[in-house]
C-alpha cells in the first residue's frame, strides 16, 4: 500500500486522489467534533463551505432535524446552536439530528477531497478505527491534514503519523512518501504523549489562550471511539462497524494483495 | 528570534519574507553544489529560471569567464559544461569563473525568495556557518526548503532542523513555528546519521537509482565548509567570513536583543 500525506489541502495536486482512499485530519477540532457527534447518535453531518450555505441548507430540513454547528475564529457563529467544541455534541443535543457544519479549516479540507474513491475522517479519538477502515478499503492512502490557513500544523501531522504506525502494525507492506515518513517519525516522538503534541503546537497554544483547555483534553483521547465518519453523497455518516473478526480477515487479505 | 520554515517555495505567502532573513535549502543537490563551487573559488553563481536564460546570460560574458551549470531530470543539460553534482565543481574547473546556474527545484526556490532582507544558502555541508550568518544578521528567519515539485522533501527539512539546533545552541531565545519545531524534531531523530536521512528520502532513493551515490556522500558531509553563499544583486557570492571572535560577539548581541 502506498501512503502519502499532505500538510494542507492547498498542497493537493489536481487528480491526486483519484482511485485512492483519503483520510482528512483536523484534530483541533473538526475531526474530533465530527467523530464525537456521530458516535453520540447524530444522523449525519453536512459539511458546508460557508455559514450562509449552512443556514440555507438548514431551512430545507424540519426544525426538529436541523442543527447548525461550526466556527469562525474559533468562536460559535451567530444564530448557530453549536460551536466547534466536541464537548457540545452530546447525546442529548445531537441524537437523530442532521448537523449543518462549517469550520475555518476542517470543512474546506473535507470538501477539497471529494474526488477520492472513499473519504474518511480521523483524529486521535478514532485513529485505530480509521486505520482499520483504510485497510478494509484496500486502496492506496492519502492523508490530508487540514493545516492552519494553508500551512503546516503539528498535531494533524502527528495524528497522520499514528495512522502510519497502526498500518505498519498490521504487517501490510507500506511504501511511504517523505511526508508520511516524517509524520511517522514525529508521531513516534510523541508516542504516549499526544497531549504534549497539542501543547507544543501553535494552534494548541492559541486555543489555550481562548480558554478551550477542555477541548485539548477531549481531542487528545486516543481511541476514545471505534467509529469512522465517511462521506456518502454530500453527507458524513458512520462507516459500518468492522468487528475484530472482520479486522483479522481484512489484514490477511491486504497482506495477500502484497501491495 | 522567530524561526519559521516552509516545505516548498510554493507555500510562501506573498510578503512573508519582508524584513526577514531567508535561508534556501536544497541539500540534493543545488545547495551543496553552490557552497562547493564558491568555496572552491568560483567568483559568483547566477541563478537562472531556465536553460535558455542561462545560455543568453553566458553570451554577455567572456568565454573565459562564463560556465554553464545545472540540470533537468537530474542530468546535465545539452551544451552545459557542468551538471548539478558538487563533485564537478572543483577548484580547477571553477576558480575565478562566473557560473550561470539552473536546476529543477533549487534555483526556483532562490528566485522566489528575493524579497527577503537577506538571502543565504544552506546545506549540511555548511549548516553551522549558515546558522552563524543568520545570528549575525539578527533578523527573524524563514527557511525555504526547495522541496520536490512543490511537495515535502525529507532531507531539506532535516537540514533546516539542524539550523534550528545550531541556533538553539547559541542560547538566543527562539520562537518556533510548528514547521520549524517539526524540522527540529526530525533532525534530532537523524542526529549523527545525516546520511541515513538521505538514504530514507524519496529523492535520495531516486538519485541512487541514477547512480549519484557519490553525490549523496558529498551532500552529507556536515560542516565540510565554513562558507555561506548569499544573494548580492542578481548574483550569489560568498558572505564575508565571520571569525570565531566575531561569532561570540554576535551571539552576545543577539541575546541582548532578547528576541
Amino acid at each position: 500500500m502506498r501512503v502519502d500525506l499532505v500538510f494542507s489541502p492547498q498542497a493537493l495536486a489536481s487528480g491526486a486522489l483519484a482511485g485512492r482512499t483519503a483520510l482528512v485530519i483536523d484534530v483541533l477540532r473538526a475531526s474530533t467534533t465530527i467523530v464525537t457527534a456521530l458516535a453520540n447518535g447524530a444522523r449525519a453531518i453536512v459539511p458546508c463551505f460557508s455559514p450562509e450555505e449552512a443556514r440555507e441548507r438548514a431551512q430545507r430540513l424540519s426544525s426538529g432535524e436541523a442543527l447548525l454547528g461550526g466556527e469562525r475564529g474559533a468562536r460559535r457563529l451567530p444564530g448557530f446552536a453549536l460551536g466547534n467544541s466536541p464537548l457540545e455534541y452530546t447525546d442529548e443535543r445531537v441524537r437523530g439530528r442532521t448537523i449543518l457544519f462549517t469550520t475555518t479549516n476542517g470543512t474546506h479540507a473535507l470538501l477539497s477531497a471529494r474526488e477520492a474513491a472513499a473519504l474518511g475522517i480521523a483524529g486521535f479519538v478514532n485513529v485505530s478505527a480509521a486505520a482499520q477502515w483504510v485497510l478494509a478499503a484496500g486502496r492506496d492512502l492519502t492523508m490530508i491534514c487540514s493545516g492552519e490557513m494553508g500551512g503546516f500544523c503539528l498535531e494533524d501531522t502527528v495524528c497522520g503519523g499514528m495512522v502510519v504506525t497502526r498500518l505498519q502494525e498490521s504487517g501490510v507492506p507500506l511504501t511511504l512518501s517523505d511526508a508520511a515518513l516524517a509524520a511517522s517519525l514525529l508521531s513516534r516522538h510523541y508516542e504516549g504523549r499526544v497531549r504534549q503534541a497539542l501543547e507544543d503546537s501553535e494552534w494548541g497554544r492559541r486555543l489555550r489562550l481562548v480558554e478551550f483547555e477542555r477541548d485539548l483534553e477531549a481531542s487528545s483521547q486516543v481511541d476514545a471511539f471505534a467509529a469512522v465518519p465517511v462521506l456518502a453523497g454530500d453527507e458524513i455518516v458512520l462507516a459500518p462497524h468492522l468487528s475484530s473478526a472482520t479486522h483479522a480477515a481484512v489484514v490477511e487479505e491486504a497482506k495477500g494483495r502484497g501491495k
